[in-house]
């Protein structure tokens, strides 16, 4: 029996110094069984009941269906906030920018780029049909904003 | 005498209802004096000495260098999150997308997305060769990602 699953929790920082004992706590928790069977297995039961003991939402889900949800929701994000982010470097760099002038929306934006790098290439590396079609419409997206 | 200047501090969600008393606490507050002199006017001092009692930081900054900053800074980080939230409704629209993966990352992206579009068409309505400038060298940085 494989079951595929993540936590929907995380944070920008890793290591053994940044744990939080609560980071599950209401989080969800994916779930995705190979077969339509899968979710009526006792060990898929014994294991939902244990991400409810640590605090986590399980919640089931077709792998494809998955798969495309995070490119949009997770991925794209993440993307997104790592591409602000360099482009903001490479700009302060070549000309006088004053960063003084960033507030909170510049912050929330920019937070995922602080993630580890390797990570994400990973992550990214696994679902790369989803991410190039959601990054293709993305930018059709703020091509039209720029005309 | 006319000293442009704003705070950076704002909510995504305006009316008197979500208003916050501890607001412009060390928030910057952004000053573009349009000569040379006029930060040496008693008024600008005193204007900044009001800024410095309700807790905020004055900035001082010529206007130029203000509009190219807030484009990078504030003003583009504001069109990723409405085009990315934008995206995904309408994805959410056209096939299901269980938007129940979405995690802290999404939230933080997407979150002023929520502010109202009045305001934010009006402020980059003011600044449109810089965040023409910014968005195009966006798109170019996420075309190189997609390849």
């Amino acid at each position: 029996l494989f079951v595929g699953g993540h936590p929907l929790a995380g944070k920008e920082l890793s290591g053994f110094e940044n744990a939080d004992a609560r980071l599950f706590e209401n989080a969800r928790y994916a779930l995705t069984p190979l077969a339509p069977d899968h979710p009526a297995d006792g060990r898929v039961k014994a294991f939902s009941q244990l991400l409810e003991a640590l605090g986590a939402r399980p919640f089931l889900c077709d792998a494809s269906a998955h798969d495309r949800a995070v490119a949009y929701l997770s991925h794209l994000p993440q993307l997104l906030s790592t591409g602000l982010a360099s482009l903001i470097a490479e700009q302060s760099a070549e000309d006088f920018l004053p960063l003084e002038l960033a507030a909170s929306g510049f912050r929330d934006v920019t937070r995922l780029a602080e993630s580890p790098y390797a990570l994400w290439r990973d992550i990214c590396l696994t679902n790369i049909e989803n991410i190039q079609s959601a990054l293709e419409l993305l930018i059709e997206k703020l091509q039209a904003v720029k005309l």
